[in-house]
């Protein structure tokens, strides 16, 4: 009963998903999913971001919490246009979400719309957006067992971002223990290895970026 | 539509969760769910609690994971019972798992039954399992800002544990807002600083425990 009530809701969302990508594709606009646990410090990563790089890439963010709109407030302080969806409880952004907010800012003009989940690192992870590429952060806090815990997050990303490495001393964090896990499940993700709150290492992370 | 299946999975879990919360009133047992996202020190808080008072309780622990069975390996070298409930996917721990786990452990010997959920603060938080206590765990490293963007979760925890307190210094963590916004939505719940890995203010938590 209740897989055939998810197929539903998941076949719902794919109809929305496939709008979103057209869109994408139509106004030539990269849409990346950024995903992870709360406080893995998303929205600090896209604000770093958006004041290193914005002068070269139009940025927009599309912000998910389940109550809130700080998150949004706090990429608006770096000068890129955000919106936020308060889902009131649910656990991840939907497409039909993520299509309502792309109206609510000038979509068609970025070069890039980054869209931070829901703090959450199972739920958002079934759910496609209609993205074109999906980062999955983990934060040396929450610990070195986080990939052979959540694969299915995993095994999804394009690019893996390991923040909050300065606090690695402070920790008990195996690092390569980590990269293997993640490569059990991925092989192919990029891995940065960065500390969002003060930028060291996010110069792969723009490179990539740029080239995508 | 998504509403009605909504309330009708809840509805059926509300009548697991009344057996579990008889088999627990009748065995003179204290079910308490722990709640937190991945990686705030669940296990650790947990085999710590276990290591220091399991000679004047009995405690048994049911572990919830997407995947791996790691968590209750921990916990059994602390000498205490555990079972391993993996749901393959699932956000949360349903009523009806905890029902069938408590089968594989000699539950009815227990003084507590410490159910650590999947490391999620969203899901969990709307599935009773008819446990008497619910502690919610929230460490320094994941940011102030989580009582106020997850209110439903924290509104409804009997202890807020602070945990990683030994990290404070490392990060921009204000202490007095955490508080003060856990009080907006719960003028009720204790609320302990601990680090779970020191065991630093568990003494607190202990007394609770004991008294409750």
């Amino acid at each position: 009963m209740k897989v055939s009530l998810n197929k539903k809701i998941l076949a719902r969302n794919e109809e929305f998903a496939d709008v979103n990508r057209s869109f994408f594709a139509d106004n030539n606009i990269m849409c990346i999913n950024v995903i992870s646990s709360p406080g893995s410090g998303k929205t600090t990563f896209l604000s770093r971001t958006i004041r290193d790089i914005g002068s070269e890439l139009v940025i927009g963010v599309v912000e998910g919490d389940i109550k809130t709109d700080t998150d949004a407030e706090k990429i608006r302080a770096t000068g890129a246009e955000a919106v936020q969806i308060e889902t009131n409880g649910a656990c991840h952004i939907s497409a039909r979400q993520l299509s309502e907010a792309l109206g609510a800012i000038a979509s068609a003009d970025k070069d890039i719309i980054f869209v931070e989940n829901v703090g959450n690192l199972v739920c958002p992870s079934d759910f496609d957006l209609g993205e074109n590429k999906r980062v999955v952060l983990l934060s040396v806090p929450e610990g070195d067992d986080k990939p052979i815990k959540y694969p299915g997050t995993f095994a999804k990303a394009d690019v893996v971002i390991i923040n909050k490495m300065d606090l690695i001393d402070y920790i008990e964090f195996d690092l390569d223990r980590v990269i293997k896990d993640i490569r059990r499940v991925n092989q192919d993700a990029e891995i940065f290895q960065v500390t969002a709150t003060d930028g060291e290492g996010m110069g792969q992370w723009y490179d990539w970026l740029k080239a995508v």
